[in-house]
């Protein structure tokens, strides 16, 4: 055997880091085109949001001072429209929908259904404190607040909450760019005539699935992944060569599948690259990695579930580093432990930290603001059944921050 | 207030399950395209896999009884090739690459580095057993077993499975077709000036991010319903009204988000459609859903977090009721306890079966056959550190089918 008496323990691809080169170059993109990206420079709030007070609910925007009162009502305001300089005298009010800044000279609004309407005035029985039913200038996030960190993986989540606040551009790191070569005389490549194929898996050829399943891992939990090709060769060494080369020249790392054996027939090791071959596990002994120019050249198993045993273990943290990606995202629902009662009488949806410990989730419920998206300390939003939860429950979590401890 | 005195329990949403019309349509579909779609007929295995024994190892096929012994190589049988009428005479062998099926004559595999070659012979110094290092037939899945049930969503991974037995075909309902509208005067929409967008914010305008929230989340996690068309209209009653009607002519069901309140300016209710109008939670009460012709129409806040809400309580159980969809898919890495002993030295990547059991995820391993993928039980693959696992030790596992009890 040509390496199975030398297998590497997994924890060596440490040594690894070092030696491939990471991505420098920084580009400013549109949050809404940032889902998947890796963060460059700390996001950092440009000033309070709301800048005004906004109305939290449909109403009577008026000033707290002359509650209870009668008022006059001049104008509306719907959420969208700017009337900040509408100038109102003592007496007066607008109407506002939520969300909307409410005008100079107004601090509270008066619930539409907690006033009583008479021909154009309204007549407010009570008294409304400053900031009654308004999200007060800087509520949402102060300025200077950072909104997302250097090394963080934006996700869909972090997209709406940096829009909510009117930030709309962030500086990411360009993707990692990979080729994908899967090799194999055997293999059978889809899109092909279905009856067929089966017929040819029963005289022992392949569909091939391996690289696919491996293409499907790199998309689904490192977006900051550029997938540039994928291509299936023969496994005739020079053709094999040649591809490889090709790839290493255009892209920042390559992922070879098939061929990773010790065998005569086995070419991985044939391409002479200097490096660790073979782990400690099991699957995936085959499993190799070797770096080229600062460029890793990763050898998998042609068998699927070899191959993303190798994946996991030794591909995923060398891309996550060259990508500078500290925090990866996350889609998915969780069972976790609240670590606080959360009272209530309705079914609620509330953001929660997320942390492992002792191997479990644990989601600390975060102090929400009305209608704010933007929280960031949050990893995922926890459901909340009817009755609320004492500290102690499970609940779902949807995560959008990797639990995985890196 | 026009209801919400009237605020129905998030458990009403059951009694809109038997308003709705459930596809019907189903259609034959390659397997490599079937990732997200739900079964409509059990997926059973046609035949055993594999029909005949198959390479485990690199080596020499021969004849169990005839070991120990001397044998002469005759050739070579290389995965992927077919020579399984190759006639063998007593004291023959031929080299074989994992995954080839064994000629005729040959049921135990010599591995290379067991043998002692001599020229165009071979010699093997102790008894190998039938079927040592080889996947006996029927040894990845037997005839008639089902792989896959009715009202699961094929995943990634059973595609692997499936072809890895040459299961290249299968019938799936066609997807639901969804229409989104997302109303509001307030609403910038992307792609447009980043810049300009930002100074936008700052006086009262909303980037439109809860649409697009709402789409995501139908695209991760109800991949089995198409969106066809996100658009975006003012609050003019009439357009939304126009659009609306439209989509429900053409699609299986329609969300609308923004304009779900009950104020003077908001629309959903003014489109008049009898059905469950604001449920008791919090953020999201204005959610509401009604039935026209056995189409849903979903109204939903305009608020990400509040839509989002409505989305997770009442939109996903009545679309995955239409799509017949029992078992949603999964993907991501979760903790889990394992319920028995994982022992073994190396770093394991195991198939397992999970399990939800007082709020909790449990992993029970399952018995792996040599490098078949397929596995009707699993529903994810832990990773087993070096030195194994003891029962109750805390786990990382990549589920593939929902966690979540429905």
């Amino acid at each position: 055997m040509r390496y199975l008496s030398g297998l590497n323990p997994i924890s060596r691809v440490v040594e690894v880091l070092p030696m491939v080169r990471r991505v420098e170059e920084v580009e400013k993109v549109a949050v809404w085109d940032a889902a998947g990206r890796v963060v460059a420079r700390d996001v950092v709030a440009p000033h309070d949001y709301p800048p005004f007070p906004r109305a939290a609910y449909d109403g009577y925007a008026v000033s707290s001072d002359a509650t209870p009162g009668r008022f006059r009502v001049v104008g509306t305001v719907l959420v969208g429209q700017y009337k900040r300089d509408l100038s109102l005298r003592p007496g007066e009010a607008v109407y506002v929908t939520v969300g909307a800044f409410l005008p100079e000279g107004t601090d509270a609004v008066v619930p539409e259904e907690a006033a009583k309407r008479e021909g154009e005035h309204v007549v407010v029985d009570r008294r409304f404190e400053k900031y009654a039913n308004v999200d007060p200038p800087g509520s949402y996030v102060r300025k200077g607040t950072v909104m997302l960190r250097q090394g963080f993986v934006a996700t869909p989540f972090d997209v709406v909450g940096l829009l909510d606040v009117g930030i709309t551009t962030l500086y990411a790191y360009r993707k990692v760019k990979v080729g994908i070569v899967a090799t194999g005389d055997e293999l059978v490549v889809p899109p092909v005539d279905p009856e067929v194929a089966a017929e040819l898996v029963m005289r022992g050829r392949v569909i091939e699935s391996t690289a696919s399943l491996v293409a499907w891992y790199i998309q689904t939990f490192m977006p900051y992944v550029e997938i540039r090709e994928k291509v299936v060769t023969s496994d005739v060494h020079e053709e094999v060569r040649a591809v490889v080369d090709r790839h290493l020249a255009q892209y920042d790392a390559v992922v070879v599948t098939g061929g990773a054996g010790p065998s005569e027939i086995d070419h991985f090791y044939k391409l002479g690259y200097e490096g660790l071959r073979g782990f400690r596990m099991k699957p995936g002994r085959p499993t190799s990695v070797a770096v080229v120019d600062g460029k890793p050249i990763f050898g998998l198993s042609g068998y699927p579930i070899s191959a993303l045993h190798g994946v996991v273990r030794i591909v995923e943290p060398v891309l996550r580093h060259m990508a500078n990606a500290a925090r990866a995202p996350s889609h998915d629902w969780h069972y976790a432990t609240v670590t606080q009662d959360v009272p209530g009488e309705m079914a609620q949806i509330v953001r929660v930290k997320l942390e492992t410990a002792e191997g479990g989730l644990y989601a600390t419920p975060l102090k929400a603001r009305h209608h704010s998206f933007t929280e960031p300390e949050a990893g995922g939003v926890a459901l909340i059944p009817p009755g609320g939860v004492k500290k102690g429950d499970v609940v779902l979590v949807l995560a959008y921050r990797d639990v995985r401890k890196l």
